[in-house]
């Protein structure tokens, strides 16, 4: 395993993600700043599901450093078919090039392809995971019209629930004291397991309005009906609106919820979503007909909050963002989409040694101590630990909260939420015990655990509830 | 919109297609004369249609001269089918490399990808239009072997209709006075539009047998049936047979005219179609009997009028030149597809800046001025602006070729024959007029025009004649 | 045609694959050893069958040496699906590039594309024939780890029939004095066309124990039903343990011989395949319950005859290595793969002239005599011959053992065994004669043969049988 992989944006300390955005920032600067500085290296550009962008950024990237690129763009031509596991793949591809930037369907493959590559690997795209390297150029394009990132806000509007370029970029604004603005069509918002983590990890609850830095309004219930207000009491001078797409890029802001929202407008609020009208001509007969269609128009920037925000969005658009905006003074889709270069040039430059980080001590995703657990698997029928237990084997990170452990799957990061009992050989012998028992202390010692999702299944296995089971709430709690 | 794109042959002056070739023979010369020359230079290589040949010589011209490639070899796997426009990718790629290559089925794509691009775009074969890179490879190939152009003569066979690399020909022989000779089987004759744009551009009307520098035979109907004749008082010596395929690549010079020509042979005709006898093995049953099959033989070659001819072709070819004739010394398809990488490098090198045109207050593809209507579509459902108006308005430029006002599509150049009426709004009020009636003035002064297809959609649009519009001629002419 | 082209392992002399592997070890030894040796060089890499792991390897060799490649990844988006011959294939490319590397699914399409490329050809794996860049990986791993081959002894074990590496392993093997012993599932044997060149070329029959050099176990009938028995009085320390796939990476050892073999174990055998249980989930209602599964596990490695063996595989495996053998000591294959960088970058840098052999007189793919005959084609479907006879001219090189002629495919290999009878013009007039008469002199002269595959055809030609033809077995041995 190779030490200074980048699978997910926490795989960066904040200091590391300023070197990035400093080393990038003198890049775009400066051609000849890193003229020659990939020389001699190699990148496997393996991307198993289709992308230009993506590929053809970190491809330029990789040739504007002077070093070399091998593509393979096609699952279909590539051996991965024949049965191959993405830990032969890793090992392999590790003899063939000096870096591995890695797109696939499955989540948490690039965590899982890391485990056993001798190169660092780069997660250019995991399923509906994580995109963590737009997330550093959502960041760079913010600090290059600013100057800073803390203290500035921003309004994420579009399909919250599958689009893994929001996910990291949400943790990551987090961590930079960027205020942000969820809003989402109903049945897009985000996932539970995100929110939940953002709890986790930033102490922020992702119900309140306004905790710690992070200013979160998840008022997709109902955000659009005919219009999302925000709370009277905030006063919202936006910096950016970051539009986005799908994560399977398909049409995407089209939404159809199921009732449309009696709720009424406040007269004062700054923060308008602009409905569209009825596409109707689009809807089958006996559809609901309060669909709506989200969209920013020269006519959506009218409106105060958008004074002065730039408009931002991870492309490719389809037209969640009218073509007219193009040409207005404030959008910067484009831009953004360039400043994917030299984002991927110092990654590149830093992450293979060929750039110093300004504190070399600091290691490169280092990892959490994670469980490795019989019993319970994760429950996420995408994740790479689901579809190739052979390259991906079952393993957890736990959390303790409030007294209460969780588990999140090592790959994909999902919760599982159905660890309802455990059990640890040789120190409780054959009884079970609630899972809110197990300490991190445990995971340390690398002790032999069994997961159980159910109850029943632990009973099944033939053990009985220990003396601690008697706590009735886990048990129906957690089914 | 950047202003060196490469996306006709008519984007080049004559002076500047100069330059192209004779900087391609000292590269060709001397391998040492382009050393570097690229280095740095990114090569953005989209071919959303198959090819290995084109892309193989784009690319290796680039690699050999030092710059990089970033290759899209396949529509399926990139974003193109996602969604995105081909505006965006325009812009978005222009961040990625220094040079687009742009292989596209719709005719006129590269055209509307230089509208957004901010760096040159060449044209690798948009669809049915042009492919005018293989015309400076067929050039240079003249030229290598003569020494010069004007003056050569010329015969091209095979299917003239769909072949785009023939149309981007055409144009360049008239400019450089050389005399062409077009033989077609019946039904795969020159397209009307393009010798339309033949009459108005060099003069030159397709009818007649020679005017102007280039003689040009149109004798499809019936050039070949037991022979084509070439009237008496020629005397024909040709310097080049060239050989077609057809655009799609698919067997190509199999055709099945309606009857057999009944006339005679004048019998001093010294260029003559050679007719392989009757594929009947492909006939289906009931299908005409009087169909034949165009080949080049060693047999064919033996004709005096082929005795100096170098035997040219673009290649692939299926079985329009017979093998035999691969060691005929006259043969030079080969040679030809080699000659493609000196003189890709040459334009790359040119085009980038690399290399100095020798007049450099030309530009490369200066725009005509264009009209952008309301009303009227181009008919040609290839058409880029057909398939994609976002990406590519409305637009036409405008000839008048006695007293008689002609649009062509901006995009694929074909004739708009249909626009039928015309009205300018503010100037005339709500009248229609002739279209004879607008002038290249008008154009320049971007007034707001409106073309009708037909006068019956203008009345539907309320309208009534102009009293220009007495004229019975134009309204009969054009329905 | 280019002298220099690598399309089978008999292409290169003993010299020359030493000169490969002591090359290659430098190049692995010292990353400065090669820098810049490949500079200008552009590499073809033509892939129209799947794969990764050949073409990152050869591309990844290219790049190491600081030259450029140009990929074609995928017969579907290529011109070679639009009817272009594999000879003007070869022809247009030869100007592309400096060095065609070709993985293609006829068997012997490398031979083919070599005769009409003007640079060097490198056989990337031609269908089920050759792989012989992977055979020098092999040797390099065995040199790489016993610092010779003369006297090693190694078991070949897997898919023996299909296995393209495997057959140009052995050829090689016998070359070097490797004692080879080959075990495979009932019906996986060694083709018959394989062990008749081991026998014509090698004087090594198949069926003995051990002849020569080379030491062969043909024990397929049944070296596998309980396990395979070795002579009593053989003493066997293997030094490595070669476990192959099937040519078509399909899910490989798993074979279902018709019968259990009845064979009792002799108690002292020392090398034994292991058997897995029986797959019955994968069987179908009435299949033969003796099938067997055929894997390699921590387990097998315990037994003495493997107790110093090095374990290979060219990859990918699909199970037939368990993941656990991975991290037993013993374990070579992904170093395996890894060498095959430095050994391909050895041979391109001799192969392109970037290097000197140490013998410079001695050219590399020296062509034996070649018989062009009418009448008779090779009888193997997938034969680069029988599918494009337009690039593959039948061509079939003679041998003459023990007074009788046999004729072997120039392309492909297969014997054809059906050439009954010939009749060389001029000569001898319209009589036949039995194939036996036909000597190396008559090729060397090349004079006009037809071969047929019967005599029926001879005598349907107008043939009568010559004085000589009187010999019966003859005529019944081969009709």
């Amino acid at each position: 395993m190779h030490e200074s992989s980048f699978t997910s944006i926490d795989d960066l300390t904040d200091r590391q993600v300023m070197d990035i955005l400093q080393l990038a920032e003198e890049y775009e600067r400066d051609g000849s700043s890193y003229a020659g500085k990939g020389r001699g290296l190699i990148m496997g550009s393996l991307f198993l599901e289709p992308s230009t962008r993506t590929r053809g950024s970190f491809e330029s990237a990789m040739l504007r450093l002077g070093g070399g690129v091998i593509s393979v763009t096609d699952a279909a031509t590539s051996s991965i078919k024949k049965g191959e596991t993405l830990a032969d793949t890793a090992r392999i591809w590790s003899g063939y090039c000096d870096l591995i930037v890695l797109r696939h369907p499955w989540e948490g493959t690039a965590k899982a392809v890391s485990d056993f590559a001798d190169v660092p690997v780069i997660n250019a795209g995991d399923g509906g995971n994580e995109h963590p390297t737009q997330t550093l150029v959502d960041l760079f394009t913010l600090k290059k019209e600013y100057g800073k990132l803390d203290g500035l806000s921003m309004a994420i509007c579009g399909d919250l629930r599958k689009n893994r370029a929001v996910h990291s970029l949400i943790y990551a604004l987090l961590r930079f004291g960027v205020d942000s603005y969820l809003i989402a069509p109903r049945g897009s918002e985000l996932p539970d397991h995100i929110r939940s983590r953002i709890r986790r990890v930033h102490g922020v609850d992702a119900q309140s309005e306004k905790v710690g830095p992070f200013a979160s309004l998840f008022r997709a219930d109902p955000p659009v009906g005919a219009g999302a207000a925000i709370p009277e009491q905030q006063e919202i001078n936006l910096d950016a609106l970051y539009v986005t797409n799908t994560e399977s890029h398909q049409l995407t802001l089209l939404s159809r919820p199921g009732k449309r929202s009696s709720r009424s407008l406040t007269g004062n609020e700054r923060f308008t979503l602009y409905l569209t009208r009825r596409q109707q001509e689009r809807e089958r007969p006996g559809e609901d007909s309060s669909a709506f269609y989200l969209r920013v128009t020269k006519d959506v920037l009218r409106r105060p909050t958008f004074k002065q925000a730039i408009v931002m969005h991870p492309l490719p658009r389809v037209d969640e963002i009218a073509r007219e905006v193009d040409e207005d003074p404030r959008s910067r889709y484009f831009k953004q989409a360039r400043y994917g270069v030299p984002v991927r040039q110092a990654l590149v430059a830093l992450i293979t040694g060929r750039e110093k980080w300004s504190s070399p001590s600091e290691r490169v995703g280092v990892r959490k101590s994670a469980l490795g657990i019989g019993g319970m698997a994760c429950a996420n029928e995408m994740c790479v630990s689901t579809r190739e237990p052979a390259s991906a084997s079952r393993k957890f990170t736990l959390d303790q909260v409030d007294g209460v452990s969780e588990l999140e799957c090592r790959y994909c990061g999902k919760e599982c939420t159905a660890a309802a009992s455990c059990f640890r050989r040789g120190v409780h012998g054959v009884v079970y015990h609630p899972i809110s028992k197990i300490t991190k202390a445990d995971i340390e010692g690398e002790r032999e655990l069994f997961v159980y999702a159910t109850v029943k299944e632990a009973r099944e296995d033939g053990l009985e509830p220990s003396a601690s089971y008697a706590e009735p709430s886990v048990e129906s709690i957690r089914k």
